[in-house]
């Protein structure tokens, strides 16, 4: 499966605009899934709801449309992270769009900082979906921190998690090795970069998107800066083969009855 | 509180020698609790399940009876792994013995490689301990790669995860970084180092034991070969703040409704 990882920066509020930059940057890429960050295309450092509202939409939103249509007509799919309205409320929510022009919406289970302020826990939980045979799941950005994420989807069939990111902390890079080798899983993780300044509020961005493998190893790892796309063929095979050796198969020596959830 | 960490070899099978050269290490040094490797004075490379009856004790054994007259003599606490004897039952436990000659034992959860062909699946569950006024978990090697292992101890409340290891694998000194970050736990990572050979089969240990702190910092690595002990005041109390910043609490901010657990 060949894997479009994209690394991007978006204008603040230029919706529109940030839509075709993404689009042009990857219509000639020809990739299975591709992979863009969280909030790809609204920007992210928000100061007020008014500002979120303004960039909000909801499942027949500018940026879904515009993405269904090249999905459909370049028959491939598409991972992005959009500020989602439902009635007054507003999630940080990433969508899959299918080569069908199907697609389906998950809502961040685990909010970080101010996010709080704007928007609702996630309650759509974690899912997994197929996308040309193959069993995708999505995560965001701060979803990395709680081992619990990538373990329940990687325990409900998850062999590539799809996991948009805006991330600031200097973490997740390093962390995601680990995440890959526990769950002996894909991990693809495209985040934003530079810095976006928003009156007195601003972000920096780490950059560095990646693609992690089963065997916990970086095969692909994009500098701090820049806008980029790169396809990158990987196996998802690999993903359900969960022993780590002869003796050791890493889900089924699980012992949920000594673990504490609560 | 003074951790002492110890890094250590043991001679294949040669329990007193082994015992006396650990205790010779740590007795003109001043700690509140040590902590030894896994199987600290047996070694770990059995070729039969004779050799590991050979050098198995009960609660009663050597090695218990003479670090708990350490213990008691020094006013200190000690952890270290020992390979337990129940009836005709083998287990890969690690004993706390406290100062006032009490014991609690914990058998290993997560048995890694040949280790089952030889130890039973340890039934202990993870505890956790008073040991001074802070609240102390054991874990054993790769009890790390499972996050439910440590994630289990924290929610317990332990406040230091003593982890008594004979690693090698290359992954968790660096994995552990994490581990301590996610949980905001102290983990105390005492593994053994060198080469062992037992006729035809051979095993080549880590060292690198280290202590990291609930920021994921390593705060102390040893190299990775040589006996060695040193004493790190740690501030149990930072482990009870699981704040990462001024909205997110990482215990608060968990969702198990949303965790999938089998």
């Amino acid at each position: 499966m060949k894997i479009g990882l994209v690394q991007f920066r978006p204008e603040l509020f230029q919706v529109k605009e940030n839509v075709e930059r993404g689009i042009n940057l990857i219509k000639n890429v020809n990739a299975d899934l591709f992979v863009f960050p969280e909030l790809a295309f609204t920007g992210y450092t928000f100061n007020t709801k008014n500002e979120v509202e303004w960039v909000s939409e909801n499942k027949n939103g500018f940026s879904i449309r515009a993405f269904k249509d090249f999905a459909i007509s370049k028959k491939t799919n598409v991972v992005f992270g959009f500020v989602e309205k439902e009635e007054n409320l507003f999630f940080n929510s990433s969508i899959l769009i299918k080569s069908d022009g199907s697609h389906r919406i998950y809502r961040k289970t685990h909010l970080f900082y101010e996010e709080k302020l704007f928007f609702e826990n996630g309650n759509t939980g974690f899912w997994v979906e197929n996308v040309n045979g193959v069993k995708v799941g999505l995560a965001i950005c701060f979803d990395w921190f709680f081992p619990e994420s990538f373990r329940t989807l990687s325990l409900k069939g998850a062999q590539i998690i799809a996991h948009s990111a805006n991330l600031v902390m200097p973490y997740c890079q390093e962390a995601n090795k680990i995440r890959s080798l526990e769950n002996k899983v894909f991990i693809v993780t495209s985040n934003r970069w530079g810095e976006e300044v928003n009156v007195l509020n601003s972000n920096e961005f780490t950059g560095m998107s990646q693609i992690t493998n089963p065997k916990g190893e970086v095969i692909i790892r994009f500098p701090k800066k820049g806008d980029k796309v790169k396809v990158v063929e990987i196996d998802p095979e690999e993903a359900l083969n969960k022993k780590l050796n002869k003796y050791n198969n890493i889900f089924d020596d699980r012992k949920p009855n000594f673990y504490k959830e609560r």
